[in-house]
C-alpha cells in the first residue's frame, strides 16, 4: 500500500516533518511518501494562501494516479482543495483537520482545536461544522503565532499550546484537544504527557484512517459529486 | 462606481452574457466591466473545475484593485473563491449564490433552486446552508444538462426549466425559485413571465447589491479574516 | 421609485432621523418618504410594543399600495410584522435587522449586534437565527439604556456603544458590528471611524437594498405565504 | 383556578367550539372561560391576519388578570401573540400549537402535522422549529380548505383529514398526528378512533397543561424578555 | 388515576422525596406511588450507571402494566431508558429532564440547567438537545457535587445551587432555572422565592404533566417505534 | 494488538458472522475475538431490546479489560451502551453505525442508510445526527425485515436491499449506501459489486478504524464525561 502526503504549501521542512510523523504510527507494510508543490505560498494562512495552493496539490494527485498511489492525506489543516481532491482520485483522501474531528468525536464527547492565527478560527469553524461536530467542539482557539513561527521559535510554540490546553479544559470543558495546524504534528506525544489530556494530530489521524480504508477496499465514491472532473472539448485542466 | 464581473471559467461567450444581463439592470451611472480568465476551465462543474478557476479569479481582483474597482462579482453560482477573493479585494465581492439566496429569502418564504448537473447539487446544498438558508431552501434540483449546453440548445434548456419550475411550485411548495448557473441569467425574464413565479437571477442578485454596498460605503472588513494575505519571505503570490 | 419608510413607534424625532439617514444614502432619482402611526407605542422594547404596532404599520403599507409606493423599510429593528407586512405589499418590504445581517454576512464572516434593552436580546437572537446567521453572530449585546435615551443622552449612549464594539472584537472575535436599533442610525460612520470596524446600521442597509430590489424588478412573491390576505364575508381588516 | 381561553379571531361559533372541547377534559375544580375579539379578522389565514388580531387578544388577557385569570389559553394553531401575551400576564400563556408540539414529541418519537390553507405551511413549520420539533416533525400538511369551511363542510372536512392521516403514516411515517387548527378540536377523538393513530388537539393539549402548570405554582418568568411592558411617558398602550 | 414514579437508583431516600414531592403537588384524586430497583447504582452519575439501572426500571414498568399504573415518571435528570420504557409501557412515560425542558420553554425564553457533577453536563446537553431546546438553554452549569452529597451536606448544596443560579442570569442571560437532578427536588420552592428566578424541578413537571396527558387521554403511540418490543422465540426479555 | 467484538445481543450465529467478516479485514497482526452475552435478547429491535442487553455488553467489557483488550467494537447497528462502555473500556469503543458514518463522510458526499425494521429507523437517525452526518445522510431505509430473518430468508434479503440501494441513489441522490445491522456484514462487497455504488458495511470499517486508533495510541479520554464509573459505597454495578 502507497499512500502520499501532500503538504500544499512549498516549505519542505514542513513536508518532511509530516512524513517523519507518519513514518512514527504507519503500518510495517505501508509505503509513505510526501510530497509539496513548488509555486504554492510557503504556509497556508487564510483563504487566500489556500486557493493558491490546490492547483498544485491537484497536480500532486495527478502525478501520484499514475504511480498507483492508494490514498492521499492533505497535509494542511484547513483541508484545503479536500472535495476537488477526491474528484480526481480513486483511492480515499484525507483531510487532516476531518480525521481528527472523526477521532475526537470516537474518544471524547467534547474538544476544543488551537490553531495558530485568530484569521483561521472562522475556517475552522465551517471545517468542523461541515464534519458533524458542531456539538461536540467546545471552541477554536488560536495562540496567536504564525505557522512559520511554530518551526522559528518551537519553545514559546509549546509554552503557548500548553497554556490553550489548560484553558481548554477548565474553561471549555474540552475532553481532548485537536492541534490545528500540520506544523504541530511533532508536539502531540509530549503535550499529552505534560498536559494529562488526549491531544490529536490531525497527521496521525489521517495517516492511520488512511491505512484503515485502503485495506477494507473503500475508494472515492465514483458515484455523482465525487465522480473524475468532466472532459470538456478544450480548457480541461485536471481531467487530461 | 466600477462594477467589475469575473466569470472564472475561460468561455468568452458566457462572460458577454453575464455583462450583457448586468448592463440592463445597473445603474445609469455605474461602468460595468467583464473579464475572464484565459487558462482556466471551460465550465465549472464540480470542485476541480472551481479549484482549478480560483487563482486565476484571484489574478483578476488583483488587476482590478490596480484600477480602483469598487466592488467584483463572481459569475459562477457555486461561488468559487468567494472567501478567498474577499481577503485580496478592498471592496465588496459578491457571490451570485449568495445574493440570489438573500434576495429569495426577502421576497418569499420557500424557494427552490435549479442547476445544470446533478453533480452540482450538493456543492450548492452547502452553500445554501453556508448563507443560513437551509429552512428556505425546499430542494435543489437539476436539470441533468452541461453548461455549454445552455448556450448549445437553449430551447431545450428553457423547457427543462419550466418544467422544474412547475415541480418547484406543486411538490416543493417553493414560493420562488434561483437559477442555478450564470450561464441561465438571460432566461429569467421570461421564465417569471411564463411560469408566473419569480425566478432570481443570481447575476442580477449581485449586481444590484454590489451597487447599494458601494453606494451605502460599505467595504469588506480587514478586521480578521477577510484580512489581506500576510507576506511570507518568500512564496507569497496573491499578496505582492 | 418611491420608497417610504414606516417607524411603527410613534415618536416622530425617530422618524425624521431614519429619514435623514435614508436620505445620504439614497440614489439621486429616488424619492424617499418616512411615517409613523400615531397611535402606537412611543418606543418598541419588546414583544407586546412590537404587537400594539404593527396594525398601524400595515395601515401606513395599505396608504403607501394606493400611491403607487415601490418598496417599504420598517424601520425597527425587531422587524415587527414583517411577513404580514409582505402579504399585504406588491413591492418587497425590507426590515433593518434582516437588511443589516444580509450586508454583515456579506462583507464579513462573524459580526455582533449591539441593541439598546437586555428584553430585547432574546428577540433579535431569534430573528438572527430566522435570517440564517447562527453560526456567523457571534453574541448580541445590550448597552441597557431605553431606547428614547439614545436621543437624550447621546453622548452617553455613544460611549456605551464603543465600549460594546470594542468588546465584541476582543471577547467575540467579531469582524463587523450591526447597531440593533433604528435610533443608533446616525451614529454608524462615526463610530466606524473611531472604533475602526465596521459598523452597519440597518436603516441604510434596508434603503440601499431596497433601490436594488426595485431596479431589479424584484416584487414579493404573491405564491402561496405572502399572498394577499384571503377576504372574508366580514370581519376582514386589511385586504378591503 | 380560573383558566381564561382566547380565540384571537372574531368568529364566536369557533369560540364556543374551544370552550366545549375544554369543558370536556377540564379538571372538576377548574373554571373556564372563552372569549373572543370583536374587531378580529374572522378566521387567521396567514400572518396578516394575525397581526390584526393581536392587539384585541392582548386587550383580552388585560381583562383577564383584572378578573384574577390564572393562565390562558391562545386558541389559533399559528400561536399569534404568544410572547407579547407572556409579557402582559402574569400567569402562564400556552399557544395550542406549542402544546400540542409538546404532547407529541411526548407519545410519540415522530410526528406530522395537518392545517387547512397550504398558505400556513411555512409559518407552521417556523413554529415547530421555534418549539425545538425539527426532527421530530416529519412534514406539514394541508387539506387546502378555509378554516370557516371546516365548519360549513365538516364531512368534507373529516374525509381530507383522514386522508391526509393516512398518508402521515405511510408517506412520512409519523407514528401521531397534529390537527393544526383550533377548529378541528372536536374532531380529534373520532379522527383518532377511526385511524388508528394518535390524534392530539391543541386545544385539549394545552388546556391540560395550564392546569398543569397552574397547580404547580409556576408562573411566567418576569426575569428580562417577559418581563411587563416598559411604561413609556405617553403611548403606552398595553401597559397602563 | 394511578401515577407511577420510578426512581432507578436504588437508594430508597431519594425515592422517597420524589413520592414527597409529588404527593405535595398532585391533584386530589390521583394515586401516586413511588418504587425503586433493589439492584441498582445508589446514584446514576454517567453513562455506565444509566445502562446499569435500566433493566430494573423496565420491571417496574412491566410490573406496573399489571397493575394497570395510568401513566409513570422516571425520576432521574440523564431521563435513562426513557425511549425503552415507552415501548414497555401502555400510557405516557415522562423524563422529568423533557418535563422541565418544556416547562422553561413555556415560562421563559431562555433558560440555564444545574445539575451535580461535571460528567453530567456533555448527557444533558445532548438530552436538552434532543428535546429540541437548544437555542432556549443558555447553559447547563454544575455544583461539582456528587449526588449523594445533596442529602448529606445540604447546606452546602443549597448555597452553591444559589451561586450558580445567580451566575446563570448575570452571565448565561437565564430567564429560568432548571433543576438538574431529582435529589434537587425539595430545594425548588425555597431556590424560587430566595432567588426570585423560577426554578423548575423535573418531578414537579412530571407529575403534572403525566396527569395532563393521562386525562386528557392520551396514551404512548403503539405506531412504529415506541410499539411493544417484538416478541422473539427465546431471549425476549421484557416482552414476556 | 487484541480487538474484541461484542454482539450484544445473544445470537451466536451473528456474533460468528462479525467474526468472520473482521478475520477477512484485520491486518495480519491483529488478534480479534468475539463474544456475545447469553442472557440478553435475540435481536435488537427497538429501544428495550437494547436496554436488555447492555449489562451484558458491559460485563464483557470488563472481562476484556482484564484481558488487555486493546479496543471493542460493538457489532449492533443503534451502537447500544456506546457512551457506557466508553466509561468502562480504557481504549477505544467503536460503534459499528458511528464508524460507518465516519466512512461514509470520507468517501462520498451524501449517503443513505438501509436497515431491517421501520421501528429502528427514527432511532438510526437520531444516531446519524449525533454523529454529526445530519445533511449527509439522505434517508434512513428500512426493507421491513426482522434481524433474525436476515438468516433465515438470505436470498430475499439481498434482493430487497439491492431494491432499496437503487432507490437510493434515484430517489435520495446517494453516492454511497451505509448497511444498517450487522447481520448484513457478509453481503456488503457483492451488493457493492451488483449495485455499482460503495456499500459500506460498519462492522468493517469499525474493525479497521479500531487497529488505526491502537496503532495511532490513543485511548478513551478519561478527562470528565468517558471517566471511569465513580465508585459509591454500595451498588456500584460495573466499577467494582
Amino acid at each position: 500500500m502507497h499512500i502520499r502526503i501532500i503538504n500544499p504549501n512549498s516549505t519542505a521542512s514542513m513536508t518532511r516533518q509530516a512524513l517523519e510523523r507518519a513514518l512514527v504510527v504507519k503500518n510495517a507494510d505501508t509505503q509513505v511518501s510526501a510530497v509539496n508543490p513548488l509555486d504554492t505560498p510557503l504556509s497556508i494562512e487564510g483563504g487566500a494562501d489556500e486557493a493558491m495552493a490546490v492547483p498544485g496539490l491537484l497536480s500532486e494527485i495527478i502525478k501520484g494516479e499514475a504511480l498507483g498511489v492508494d490514498a492521499y492525506i492533505i497535509a494542511c489543516f484547513d483541508d484545503p482543495g479536500l472535495h476537488a481532491a477526491r474528484e480526481v482520485a480513486r483511492g480515499p483522501v484525507l483531510g487532516i483537520c476531518q480525521a481528527a474531528v472523526q477521532v475526537a468525536m470516537t474518544i471524547s464527547r467534547r474538544f476544543s482545536v488551537i490553531t495558530t492565527l485568530p484569521r483561521s478560527v472562522p475556517i475552522i469553524e465551517e471545517l468542523v461544522s461541515a464534519y458533524g461536530a458542531d456539538r461536540h467542539c467546545r471552541k477554536v482557539r488560536s495562540i496567536n503565532l504564525p505557522v512559520l513561527s511554530l518551526e522559528e521559535s518551537p519553545v514559546e510554540a509549546e509554552a503557548l499550546l500548553l497554556r490553550e490546553i489548560e484553558r481548554s479544559t477548565l474553561e471549555d470543558g474540552a475532553e481532548a484537544v485537536i492541534l490545528g495546524c500540520a506544523g504541530m504534528s511533532t508536539l502531540c506525544d509530549r503535550l499529552t504527557e505534560v498536559s494529562g489530556v488526549p491531544v490529536i494530530d490531525g497527521v496521525t489521524a489521517a495517516m492511520k484512517l488512511a491505512e484503515a480504508l485502503v485495506v477494507a477496499g473503500y475508494t472515492t465514491s465514483k458515484v455523482n459529486s465525487y465522480n473524475y472532473p468532466r472532459e470538456k472539448s478544450a480548457g480541461c485542466v485536471v481531467c487530461a
